[in-house]
């Protein structure tokens, strides 16, 4: 692999071409063309192959790509083969949610614990998943190793959830608390701010009006 | 406002602009420059520049922005100032935890009613918010319009419930199925994918993980 810096919008591209791939491969489609798969994507072809560029060389001129191969390779990229474990810190309403519908798996993560502070739910378990109490917390950290916590508590636990995490040796969160948690720089915080997306929704509703309004 | 088609690019920056000027105002702050607030966003200060000019003038050369005026005036840019109407439909974990946690307000919606087909959930409330029955869906909608369906069905749901919000005049729709539902050009659908921002953690610690091993 090229060593380069990549940057930051190249890097939230490529989990959609991971996406994109795998729905054509769950499809039985081979190959693709960059134009073809630009199309679908809404960026140029010409883009997705410089973002490409910056990981080594796929795709044959004039033949397209191999989608099961560059999925793979996108993949490796993104660290989904090597299947990390990743546990979950608060089980209400949304870890719930994720706890039941989301793929971890296909993410490359494994989950197997869940946690959180309520007598009503440790000791249940959800698809799977069994939910211990926050105490033991370190000592599952201690013989399990997770690398990735999953921030589902709510707003007020969520700095010191955070700080006991770290401590832990975690090292991402995935931080749906819509606070901004402070950490150290060595570890990876990915924010999920649901708001930015109802707003982009609300931006495109609004110019839709305003040009109904002006072309009637 | 400057007539010109404006980038998604920007598009997608702009609810990030609006939640850190919101921040900064309830600390208390007034005023910010280019490169403050670029430096905070992790973009540059021209970028920043850039990005407003497509909306008009905004701050004045060496004194910055004015946070009040230049939030107010992104958040008329992306209609917050509208309160247009807004349902939930599904009214499961995910839902549960949008009626819960999700400041709809301030993202500019008005919420007062969800859908779902529970005989358990229907005639309940939330956070002040009834769930009524699928049944009553169209009567809702004919008597009230909500521009913007929230949808949070299970996946084998998805497409109906979406054909079904779009003969009720329904907008747009927030998709939370990871289902890519298929509606006509003159309805906006905004996907909330959560994978795409786990890869983007999962990315970001296998290359520190890659630069551990290259430089011990």
């Amino acid at each position: 692999m090229k060593k380069q810096r990549i940057s930051d919008a190249v890097i939230r591209r490529l989990p959609r071409y991971y996406r994109y791939l795998d729905e054509l491969h769950s499809r039985g489609i081979d190959r693709i063309s960059s134009n073809t798969l630009g199309k679908r994507m809404g960026v140029t072809a010409s883009q997705i192959r410089q973002d490409l560029s910056c990981f080594g060389e796929f795709g044959q001129q004039g033949y397209g790509y191999n989608i099961i191969e560059l999925r793979a390779e996108i993949g490796r990229i993104l660290g989904v083969d090597e299947l990390r474990r990743l546990i979950i810190v608060g089980a209400g309403h949304l870890g719930h949610a994720l706890l039941q519908n989301f793929d971890f798996i296909q993410g490359g993560f494994r989950l197997d614990t869940a946690f959180d502070i309520s007598d009503d739910l440790i000791g249940t378990s959800v698809n799977g998943v069994v939910i211990r109490s926050m105490d033991e917390l370190s000592d599952y950290c201690a013989a399990f190793h997770p690398v990735v916590a999953v921030l589902t508590v709510p707003k007020h636990a969520a700095q010191e959830t955070a700080n006991a995490l770290v401590s832990c040796g975690v090292r991402g969160i995935w931080n749906f608390t819509n606070v901004e948690i402070s950490v150290d720089d060595n570890i990876f915080v990915e924010n999920v701010h649901f708001a930015d997306s109802l707003l982009t929704l609300s931006y495109r509703i609004s110019m839709a009006a305003n040009q109904e309004k002006e072309s009637p």
